[in-house]
């Protein structure tokens, strides 16, 4: 039942072109490149597991010095039984979570039931440390299928697609700020991302990794154990959606103060669902916690600066640029990357 | 305005001898001794702030090896003109803010504008440090009063004048477990704590110190600060409430597992709401949060041992005698507690 929703879906947003490109693909190979994006007003919990539909709408800021390449060849159907997925340079066993994941994805886009595809990823970024490689990858793998079948699909067609792979995906197809939309249908296909057209380049984050292994709460877990037992969740849909609107509006004056309170308060806000959850799920670590004192101690004395986090324990400060030097004084190990300069 | 409501709500407590007593006390000196007690179900909100009336009932056990020895005398007004507050050995400034409270509370109780007092106190817990010294100060203090003026108040009416000095005080009366009913009342006269009488012989309280220094936010102001400005709040006083009754059932049954889930997962769910509240209020220090991680690392293994926490970075680790081996391992430092033995 949900694969025949979901097929509809895949049918809908790729349109006519798609039967036929699966009888008629001639080209061999093809490419996507997406950045990783952070989210300033976090995406936390789903209406629609089937459909990948969120319940608040989200916006975050691109990073184009971080993200995913990926290459897609169909392979032999004469001397394949099954997908082929390499990840930074090593082959996947077919059981491997993401593999497996990855192969559930490209279920709707085979052929026939005998097309298997080889996949080819590389992630600047560490895999599943709240660096949001899952974002970067599907909208990568989206445009590689784009490129592979020809489809020429536009942003919409392929941030929904992005958005049906990873949720935080359909943000990942753009430079800068972007903004999805959650959407109202049950159909899903009003659930898309679209980019905001204002840059900033004073604008800079910097990225604190506090640890990189594998979390042991996936995403897609962790929102659904949220939504299931705890019980503040209930009010996150709507100060989620209020703090998009506010960052909106000090995107659109400039007003970095107004961002950086609205993102900070909203990523504890999420945090403080996870944290409220049963089992409790906290990612935080204690460098976590001993960097939000630092940077809480900072800005007392007078230094701008605001952080946010993902389903993980790294931080990802944000900052203007006039206080890169501060920021690296007191992180001697962060990386800064600034979104409209790199 | 607020001092009128105050001051009525002392005189339906303490009755017609209050007046009688403010002439005729002719005991030179008053003594209270209280428990410190730790909420399995928190207090964190007030629904009244003049009265001290909260938005949630809450319950807690004693532990009757720790807590607060007060003593209270009247000074000779010819040459007096201000309390004299001792703490721990030390005379405290009248500008001093515990000092402040304390003779705030005093007002309440003078015989004539001109009558101070010398207030005597010794913690055995650090002041301020999350293991609520408050709630055994104004219950001791309270008891003390009781004395000095030979009034004989009832459990209930102790409870409701501690509650009026610092809220949790009214459950720091009891030895054991305690519950603080919330009252609807707009006088105050039906929020108060009874003891519940049962015993539970092999129920330990594991204190870990993190952090004994003075906190940055006091509770009142916190829970102030969140009432106000976070949003996952308004669905606290239900869970609190359901938190309450489901531990209720698990003392009469000793059913240790659900008291240590619904403990911790109602201390998280408090910090959750202070985490959410801005400018965030984060009690725990990065040594909390290893500890954390520690404990569920121990659950894991089969150990049962859950925790708590108030407003500081200090957790209680819960668990029954059989585990006090393995706890002792793992916490080298830890002080054990056995609150129906001590």
């Amino acid at each position: 039942m949900s694969q025949a929703i979901q097929q509809k879906f895949v049918h809908q947003v790729i349109g006519h072109s798609s039967e036929q490109n699966r009888l008629a693909t001639t080209k061999k190979l093809g490419k996507g490149k997406a950045p990783v994006n952070i989210a300033l007003s976090k995406y936390w919990g789903k209406r629609d597991s089937v459909l990948n539909l969120p319940t608040n709408s989200s916006l975050s800021i691109s990073l184009p010095g971080l993200g995913t390449e990926t290459k897609i060849e169909v392979l032999n159907p004469q001397t394949t039984q099954e997908d082929q997925v390499y990840l930074n340079g090593q082959p996947l066993e077919a059981s491997n979570a993401f593999a497996n994941r990855v192969s559930r994805f490209l279920n709707f886009f085979r052929a026939t039931p005998q097309t298997f595809f080889k996949v080819t990823t590389v992630n600047s970024v560490p895999t599943a440390a709240g660096l949001a490689s899952s974002a970067s990858g599907y909208a990568a793998l989206v445009l590689a299928l784009n490129d592979l079948f020809s489809w020429n699909l536009d942003n919409k067609a392929l941030s929904l697609l992005a958005r049906f792979g990873s949720g935080s995906a359909s943000r990942s197809l753009f430079s800068g700020f972007a903004i999805w939309h959650q959407g109202q249908q049950a159909d899903g296909l009003d659930s898309y991302a679209e980019a905001i057209e204002t840059t900033w380049p004073e604008f800079c984050v910097g990225l604190l990794e506090i640890d990189v292994k594998q979390k042991p709460v996936s995403s897609t877990q962790g929102m659904q154990n949220t939504v299931e037992t705890c019980a503040l969740y209930q009010a996150w849909p709507k100060q989620a959606n209020q703090d998009l609107q506010t960052l909106l509006k000090a995107i659109e004056l400039k007003d970095f103060e107004t961002l950086g309170k609205t993102a900070e308060h909203n990523a504890l806000t999420m945090h403080a669902t996870m944290i409220a959850t049963w089992p409790p799920i906290v990612y935080w670590q204690p460098e976590s916690v001993e960097a939000m004192h630092k940077i809480w101690h900072l800005r007392e004395q007078g230094v701008q600066v605001y952080f946010t986090m993902d389903a993980g324990p790294n931080l990802k400060l944000l900052f203007l640029e006039t206080e890169k030097p501060a920021i690296k004084q007191a992180f001697k190990a962060i990386k800064v990357l600034e979104p409209f300069k790199d």
